[in-house]
């Protein structure tokens, strides 16, 4: 076990969310919101502190790490990562108690955007920035983020890109891990401008568009209004819709796209189950609410946009979803699971995951009718051996067990069994919001604080696919062989 | 494939329903229910030619079959049964709706107990005798009968035991199928007459006494009141509260029993996790209910009731679930997926699934810190290949696939997410009653033909462990090699 260069990495996380904390301080500077420039600078300063210090003391002697190491930095510097990131919040004055800005920060991080706000119309423009910037820097990764602008070392470094970046199966792009992290950022960069542009064109203003373009980036959700975008043009909300969409979708595709290989991308089998899920939910959602708006221009967008919403579990919302119809209903909670195509910024068991059990289960048939027959399940286009099916349905299984466990430990609280068990099911999806009390117009504001915790604790087993925060702290991962 | 040999034993199974349809005939005959021994004794005399016909007409040139055709003969043998065991429903006009009349034969097969009638206290008593005789004999299995009562042949029947008995893997206590199907029959026959015993002690009359007795030991839950059993006395409720649990567990135990070998029942790691789990669970739900009746015994019996009713799929109640606090209902919603153990007449996804389940991510876990050491899987002290393991994880995910299905096709009901979520998820675990409009005192009644169709289908899927239905409808499993 490579001890320092586990404090090493993490020392450069922290020290890093320092410089990335001068963003929201710049924020607070533009706008004059004097309070909150200290704020921002004493945790920038602290950060930047504790972060240089960590590496000067802990200089690592060799830079090999392996699997066991590659999850360890990543579960320790999400956490890490959370508790500064929630220190603004705190020292502002603007969410008080510690766990309230936990959940938030750790909300923002993992791109779930469940809020325990009560009037977000009343926070400070600094705030909220930040709010939404951690959904643009959790959505990638952070880790990622490192290896993309610091330099280089470790040839190990995809044990810790496979740790972070979500998905059943993650690749490099280019032989060198710093090159595909650039090439990642740089797409992620120019995609999130690009709808920022287009927000602002469609009439929102600077900072609205930077919140919601950030927010949209990371399949996020946080917000600057009460009705989420129930109140914007139908523009904005048709190009949110787009942009949710878009990042939904596997970031190498960008990346085949760009080197002008349109071939992978027309031939990528998520993406075509992408596609087909998004028109049938979307076809069946406008069918099911369109005696609710009685027009059709209104039903196709609402179902449209909660569709791209939910499944690439960004959380925004331009209606109340929680008063449709039955059916409507199901099909947001079903699609609550489901989540985005590996290796974008969604979270949820991801498509290819689907995929992978769809076919798994196929084989197991067939297997069945002629036992002797060696059938191998395909996904595009190449064989996977058995053991990463048979990873791909034991996490299946761990992840219904976590969503189980989560739901169960909550419902302690006097809320609906929808409320608590969809709280439990959008939160280690990272959806963002439920039904019920949890629904689009609602929030996680009633809880306990123990809830509130234990809820936080959930997004992030969600967004580190369960993992490593389970290595972590499993004793027998801290032993020596 | 063997079609002569299939066809025969559905002959058979037709046949073999003609005969037990004598025993509703008894009661009707003994009760005076003039009208009823016509139908039941028109339902009798067709069943036994039709039966005694396709034995005659379809005899097997080899009595070989494989897992194939024991899968077949499963499936439509199940499919058969129903339709003629709904017949006298039907013709008896109490339940004139052919819908409902599959419905309510299929809940009952497959042990369910979820009805569709609204006042059965104003049906005929050779009626209700027909619908609880239909738990017992689908408890353990109509094959397992045939083989147990009819002359043997075929060495190759254990692919009919597999494919009708639950549980992951089920293995033979005799060398002979014939004695082992014979010995399961006769421990199954004596438990049940010792729970009518003690229920007509107990001061239930002769007839209530053995519906009760067969609801419980089919783990069904069909009654006689529309409470369910919420007006019996206490004494009544705890002797069923008890033999609810008994045939929650593995038959094969009480074989073991019988034989004086005492080390592999106190050994079985099941047992204890089903006795851990129904007291964890039991004691959860008393504290959490004690506020609703103030008093530590009815807490204390309606929380062992409902935990032991749901743990082994039953379905009875003596109380509102329902109406109980969020935690409560929780801890149900959750043990309506679980079910009992493997080899017992429960449904649910089996707690030896569970436990497989849990050890297979354990293992995955210790995988990925030592990626090169073998760990197996060990279960009651047998390593299990990775072959059994993956098929449970992907069962599980067949499994929770079913659920979802079942719960999207019945979700254009005007009902509340939770009526059709329980609804689905207590039809395919075949416990009864689910949540809400669903609830242990309400029922099924208002749902559309169309939906309860749906659902009967759900019932049969989960009662023979979804493979036996999916092989017999694949066009694949016709074709000739």
């Amino acid at each position: 076990m490579n001890r320092r260069m586990i404090v090493n990495m993490i020392g450069r996380i922290v020290m890093l969310e320092g410089i990335l904390l001068l963003l929201p301080t710049l924020v607070a500077l533009c706008y004059g919101e004097r309070a909150n420039i200290l704020c921002f600078a004493v945790t920038v300063v602290v950060a930047m502190v504790v972060g240089i210090l960590m590496q000067l003391i802990f200089k690592p002697k060799t830079k090999v790490i392996y699997a066991r190491e590659g999850f360890i930095i990543v579960a320790f510097a999400w956490i890490i990562l959370s508790v500064i990131g929630a220190v603004p919040f705190v020292l502002s004055g603007e969410i008080p108690n510690i766990f309230d800005a936990l959940f938030e920060t750790v909300s923002g991080f993992t791109t779930t955007g469940a809020t325990i706000l009560t009037d977000v119309e009343s926070m400070s423009k600094s705030i909220l920035f930040w709010r939404s910037f951690t959904h643009w820097l959790g959505g990638m990764g952070v880790l990622v983020l490192i290896m993309a602008i610091m330099p280089s070392d470790s040839g190990r470094a995809i044990h810790i890109l496979r740790a972070e970046m979500a998905g059943p199966v993650v690749g490099k792009l280019t032989p060198k891990i710093k090159d595909t992290a650039k090439i990642l950022y740089t797409i992620y960069l120019v995609i999130t401008f690009t709808e920022f542009v287009l927000l602002w064109i469609g009439g929102m203003d600077m900072f609205e568009s930077a919140v919601h373009a950030l927010g949209t980036a990371g399949t996020g959700g946080f917000g600057v209004k009460a009705d989420s975008l129930a109140s914007y043009n139908p523009f904005v909300q048709w190009v949110i819709t787009a942009f949710m969409l878009i990042f939904g979708i596997n970031f190498n595709l960008f990346f085949f796209m760009i080197h002008r290989k349109f071939k992978p991308v027309f031939t990528n089998r998520e993406l075509w189950f992408y596609g087909a899920l998004v028109l049938t939910a979307g076809g069946i959602l406008t069918f099911s609410i369109y005696p609710v708006y009685n027009n059709f221009s209104d039903s196709i967008r609402h179902a449209m946009f909660q569709t791209a919403s939910i499944m690439s579990t960004t959380g925004y919302a331009t209606a109340d979803f929680n008063t449709w119809p039955s059916m409507a209903r199901c099909i947001i909670f079903v699609l609550l699971f489901v989540g985005g195509c590996a290796g974008s910024t969604a979270g949820g068991l991801k498509l290819s995951r689907v995929m992978i059990l769809f076919k798994t289960i196929t084989r197991d048939i067939k297997k069945m009718l002629h036992p002797r027959t060696v059938s191998n399940v395909k996904m595009e286009g190449k064989p996977l051996d058995n053991e990463i099916t048979s990873s791909v349905t034991t996490y299946f299984a761990l992840y219904m067990g976590l969503i189980t466990i989560t739901f169960l430990v909550i419902s302690f609280e006097p809320f609906s069994l929808e409320t608590n068990l969809t709280a439990a099911i959008s939160c280690v999806n990272n959806v963002g919001p439920g039904l019920d009390m949890v629904g689009p117009m609602g929030g996680y504001a009633n809880y306990s604080s123990f809830s509130k915790f234990i809820l936080t604790v959930a997004m992030l087993f969600g967004r580190l696919e369960i993992y490593p925060l389970l290595l972590a702290f499993y004793p027998r991962t801290w032993m020596k062989k």
